[in-house]
């Protein structure tokens, strides 16, 4: 079938709107008529080639919702007519990790990398038949999406997709490393390096956890504005002086720092992102490792020593801990009762015509919390 | 009261045995005749100069054994003729730390870089009237000690000292890494970096947890001896080439890694050893640090995208995240039932005249597991 869909030619240069040939889904695959894409800031890092994988051309966008159109052979679980939200992950369900509850770890996870679908073959083509790439086996920034059952939640009819779209990476990812990888108790305190949309969600999570301070700390006032919203009971901005921001979290913990810390940021400013939270978590407590950092990237701003003698703990975690299918729908009853607040987590709404813009708003750093593109 | 001790004047100048004034204990402390003290690597970094602190002229020694002889005001637990265990880390019982199960983070560690005692005075000087520093409140190298009643463990009247001793100290950083901050399913896998006595102590840890594989590495051969003595399953020579010996681990683990690792080296191979046993451990794995790295050293060679797409965990350990007190009774008890084998440990027993060759032994590697200095 042919779709409108916006695809990266070159990095750097702005994406194209243009008409792109789908296949019908193969085996285990299902076609989507896309509601709405989160905008996450990894297609960004994709764009300006700091996520030099998979290569243009290619269409991009990995956390998304839609209706299922049509089934491939073999898919049991969704029918057409299905509301579904789509992961940036896949989980097969029979792997060492599906099988031990770590379905973010399953192993198909390390084929997002290469452009390709599951089975090897590209699903998209330019009108001249170039093969375009997939990211995370779903490209949202189309019209239609040919993704994987296995990337694929199934959700209730009534889900607002324009808002759990959102569940399918940033949200989850923030949101999770704060309810599944550690079990703050009630009063317990956590430093939040980075309110973009993990930051954001991340403060949400410790909310809901009845955490006692919860210390927002941005380079951006803007940001830390949105923090306090979400649930921040301080916030720090950091100057691009890491010292000076550490001082100011000693001083709201009396001296001990918090009890967890994370960076959700990664990426360039790592090094100066986990420096921060590695400082501001206490003797004894856990730091979260969230933002991706550049894979080229061979240190970490940590000293060894202290983390010894300081007994701390890092936690890499990815996609949040999250068992999605578990997980998002149990987000999505959490958003119905009004407990996650997706109202002013999505600052900006588009169309798929703008997505240059949603790339720009990102780049500046300041404007949005996160941007949703609306399909008609 | 006059006695023996080692002293240390100058950094990598052999130690001087001469007579050592010693001060009546002090309100909280207490004075034990030494029956036997490991020779622990950190003495030799304080010996080196790559550990600066406290300041020559010192007397070493941290990890001990010995009668107590008379009690200072204040002190209730101990009265003369108890055995005692000493620890390198004193527990005051009542901060944070000690409130909540972690006597090895008490707020009063820090003080062992002074060189003082608790109460900022010295206890030792030199016949002509000079101070001496003491290490870790307990200055093993010694023919007596004032110890703090905070850093002793009253152990069994049948308690053998002379390898108890090890368990103030080295043994307990190891052994209580493996058992204490992590919990093997039996089966589980490890790989162990560095097998000299945090190492070997880590392998007898892994081995009471039932680990299937346990993995030593280590440059030196004869470590690889000791390690299998110790229960070590596999041996793997590390020639200073990191990738070549991770190749052996994923061969040895069917291309996975293992379950846990952890750098048992730390200090100047640090980069090397940290390295190797975060290659090492599997995706969603938890890799232990507990050999201390030099204080300067201000990053680690972790590459962080790793760490959150792999989803691995890193643990700094202080002293084997022991609560000692209760721990080192607990080894007691499984060193008489032969659960924990201490006569392979020590490897070597000496007079305290003979430091400066244990000093060399250390020094060069491959000679010795754990030394223990027998006072007559």
């Amino acid at each position: 079938m042919r779709m409108k869909a916006a695809v990266m030619h070159t990095p750097r240069q702005p994406l194209v709107i243009e008409d792109v040939e789908l296949d019908a889904p193969h085996a285990g695959e299902v076609l989507v008529k896309m509601v709405a894409s989160g905008v996450c800031h990894s297609d960004v890092h994709n764009y300006t080639g700091d996520l030099p994988v998979p290569p243009p051309p290619i269409v991009l966008g990995h956390e998304g919702g839609g209706i299922v159109q049509e089934v491939g052979p073999g898919v049991t679980r969704l029918k057409p007519g299905d509301k579904v939200v789509m992961t940036f992950l896949p989980s097969c369900g029979r792997c060492r990790w599906c099988h031990t509850g770590q379905p973010n770890l399953c192993d198909l996870g390390a084929g997002i990398s290469t452009g390709k679908m599951l089975d090897g073959t590209n699903r998209m083509r330019r009108a001249d038949g170039t093969p375009l790439n997939s990211w995370s086996f779903i490209s949202t920034y189309a019209e239609y999406s040919v993704a994987p059952e296995a990337s694929l939640v199934k959700v209730p009819e009534w889900t607002p997709l324009e808002k759990a779209c959102l569940f399918g990476c940033g949200f989850t990812t923030g949101y999770g490393a704060v309810t599944n990888a550690i079990r703050m108790k009630p009063g317990e305190t956590i430093t939040i390096v980075g309110c973009g949309g993990l930051g954001l969600a991340a403060i949400q999570g410790a909310a809901a956890s009845d955490a006692g301070k919860i210390i927002a700390v941005d380079v951006h006032e803007e940001k830390l504005e949105m923090a306090k919203k979400m649930g921040a009971t301080h916030a720090v901005r950091n100057r691009h002086k890491v010292d000076e921001a550490v001082k100011e979290i000693m001083d709201i913990t009396w001296g001990l720092g918090t009890d967890y810390s994370g960076d959700f940021v990664g990426f360039d400013q790592c090094n100066e992102t986990i420096d921060l939270a590695f400082k501001a978590v206490r003797k004894g407590g856990t730091m979260l490792l969230v933002g991706v950092a550049p894979l080229m990237q061979q240190t970490m701003p940590v000293n060894p020593a202290l983390m010894t003698l300081f007994q701390k703990t890092i936690k890499g975690l990815l996609f949040g801990s999250a068992q999605f299918q578990v997980d998002i729908p149990r987000y999505i009853d959490l958003m119905h009762a009004g407990k996650i607040d997706m109202d002013s987590m999505v600052t900006h709404e588009y169309k798929l015509t703008d997505i240059n813009t949603c790339f720009a708003n990102l780049l500046a750093g300041n404007k949005v919390a996160r941007q949703v593109i609306r399909f008609p």
